[in-house]
């Protein structure tokens, strides 16, 4: 029984909205921390975590909704980091002035920190049984830290006046956006349990899935507008960003996110083969990209 | 049976300088985030874990060296984000140029924000128990979060122009740096397993000890040269910076400083009694204060 992703992120939202302020001792801070927390994602990586917890058969509680909401913190945390002045120095985010512009740059890289310690305590701090606490904790901080996302930040600082080659693009890309992804999806499976086996599917599907949706956000970066987009829209061919539709033109970057969907489809199936189980919620998530 | 204070210094150089490498996965990054790592502190907080988890009778491994040196990776991203442009803008740590001065702002930001994630890691990646480990994650990001050290700085942006009073500058000092050395300490205790009374002293030990090592840094901000502190002083007082010194006097500090160190004392004899071992081990550490 698949709760519907409007739901999902309905829920994900009210989650949020309500267990932020308990957590911060500072007025300013919580201010920050709580304007661009709820500036209005998509909600997509816990919302990836719930369907998959629901589709291996399991029932969302409160205690889960916090483990998988933090993923949310930490992904807000690199956005306000990313649009730092001293990083991408962007202005705009989701149709709204980005925090830094709103609060000073010393408040927002302290809104940044404050998230990603903060997505750490969520992990810990609920009653799932202790050795999937600590495996959240692992496999979260691997995901966002110095070999996950953190590394393809650095990389994407050093690369943008170099010409990347196609395979050190995915290799950046897989870092910087994937990992994280990928870690949504492979959390469903450690909060519920499951075999070594099943995990390492799931983590795949999140890969794939992490893949489809950079080299879509590229595209949408060459061919939206910035209304549409509620940022700068035009500004990696402009900052001369290493890009999919950069390097392969926008053909061949539809090419190949047409491989990447076909790749989450395989693996799609073998977890309903691996599981007995109907894994077609993801065919919502899939959908973003027609 | 205690290793002398400069021996568990050596121990813990030891292992921040073989273990960073393996956990980065980009060059620069990761010769930004050694830099500040290894740029010879004091080691005082994992060394309190270290030294903490002796006097419960405990026999040093590296998987408490690893968890009790993250502490050392977290309290280091503090200091890069602290002196970034954004927040205080300092140009020199320990006698050295500060990272962003060495690596750009950007970098310096990614390197802190590493080793933050990187000092999860470390608390979720060893081999003790995992109710330890997740108790160990769940202290690390209160203390930590945005209701402790990070609140602690924000409080400290915001109060710069303001005057305090004594409890609001206690309170500023407490989240600022209090709550990390609290957590050594404490830490100590929970990957010993300790009772919860026990625990609650340790904590209570390291909340003192905390506050007399906030109130001596005022102290030789204003008694001390450049040279002798290796970073820029009397900087507080010329910023407006609240301090102990700036409010009670130099004279009244170090009457605080008395009253942290007496209360200490008390917390070091009341463990004693509690546990029937000796806790002689703290005196070092709060020989630093002669």
């Amino acid at each position: 029984m698949s709760t519907p992703l409007p739901i999902l992120k309905e829920q994900i939202e009210n989650y949020l909205s309500k267990s932020l302020a308990a957590d911060v001792d500072q007025a300013t801070l919580r201010d920050a921390m709580n304007y661009s927390l709820m500036a209005g994602g998509k909600r997509l990586r816990p919302a990836l975590t719930l369907a998959t917890i629901e589709m291996l058969g399991g029932t969302l509680n409160d205690d889960l909704l916090r483990a998988a909401s933090a993923l949310e913190l930490l992904h807000t945390y690199s956005l306000i980091h990313d649009d730092l002045p001293a990083m991408d120095n962007d202005d705009l985010r989701r149709g709204k002035p980005t925090n830094h512009c709103k609060f000073g740059a010393g408040m927002a890289t302290l809104a940044g920190d404050g998230l990603l310690t903060m997505a750490f305590q969520w992990v810990a701090d609920n009653h799932l049984p202790a050795n999937i606490r600590s495996q959240l904790t692992l496999e979260l901080a691997k995901a966002a830290g110095p070999s996950g996302m953190v590394a393809g930040q650095a990389r994407d600082i050093e690369g943008e006046h170099q010409h990347l080659t196609l395979n050190q693009l995915r290799y950046l890309h897989r870092q910087k956006t994937g990992e994280l992804i990928r870690y949504a999806v492979l959390a469903g499976g450690i909060m519920m349990d499951q075999s070594a086996e099943i995990k390492q599917e799931l983590a795949a599907f999140g890969e794939n899935y992490g893949l489809a949706f950079q080299i879509y956000d590229d595209l949408m970066d060459v061919l939206s507008t910035t209304e549409e987009m509620g940022k700068a829209v035009h500004k990696d061919a402009d900052e001369q960003k290493n890009t999919y539709p950069g390097l392969l033109g926008v053909d061949g970057a539809k090419e190949q996110l047409q491989i990447a969907l076909a790749a989450a489809g395989q693996n799609q199936k073998n977890l309903e083969k691996l599981t007995g189980k109907s894994f077609a919620g993801y065919d919502d998530f899939l959908a973003y990209f027609k």
